[in-house]
């Protein structure tokens, strides 16, 4: 069912900072950064030859990775997003298998606009896991 | 100067329970579980159309990934791997860059027969990055 891997997300404290790094040391192909005050965070997208690395930091009150950069100051590696043909489907067969989807189930319009779910880490090996409808 | 991502590794706590998890509710290809004494650790390897997952379990005493599975008893992401032409010149880079390389700076043959190094998380948000030559 899962696909490509769509992209890891890193959650960092210093957004310029980060950027830099992967520009500099590690010389990665680096983007803009982009506000998307909807899911409460900036992202800047590193561009690998096979997938992509999302760097990501809180933007306004509320944001869903501030927990995370607070029990991890320093940063780290937030989630992983797979594709799926059918996000639908997904859900349906993941639910019947007994995994726990967050929020109420109804996939959302993630940052790239398409639909999006994410799976409770307690149930995958403490890594949390975003679906992507491809 | 990195390239492709090799892969993602995630430390588990049952490396045939995760396998399941990944065969079965997410239903990708899984392979077999490959005993590698002198890293210490067993590894399953998940393909994905663009890259892999790698779940590793300890194996023996002294496991490289021993203490994060302490740390993280439900087991989570532990590192991420990106492939480079030129161990050495990247190493020399990072290094002159004043990125810190774990161990004594000489790459070592890594799980897939091939030179590796690993970065310190503290240099790059958090998280632990291994540079394999391609």
């Amino acid at each position: 069912m899962i696909g490509r891997l769509n992209h890891i997300a890193i959650a960092v404290p210093d957004l310029a900072a980060a950027a830099a790094r992967y520009a500099g040391p590690l010389g990665a192909r680096v983007g803009v950064p982009q506000d998307l005050p909807e899911h409460g965070v900036t992202v800047i997208f590193v561009d690998l030859p096979n997938t992509r690395v999302e760097l990501l930091h809180p933007l306004g009150a509320g944001s869903p990775i501030a927990g995370f950069l607070q029990r991890n100051p320093n940063g780290g590696i937030h989630h992983v997003c797979y594709e799926v043909d059918d996000i639908h489907a997904a859900r349906d067969r993941l639910a019947g298998e007994g995994a726990r989807i967050l929020g109420d189930g109804t996939p959302r319009i993630g940052a790239h606009g398409k639909p999006v779910l994410f799976l409770h880490p307690g149930d995958f090996d403490g890594t949390l896991i975003e679906l992507e409808q491809a």
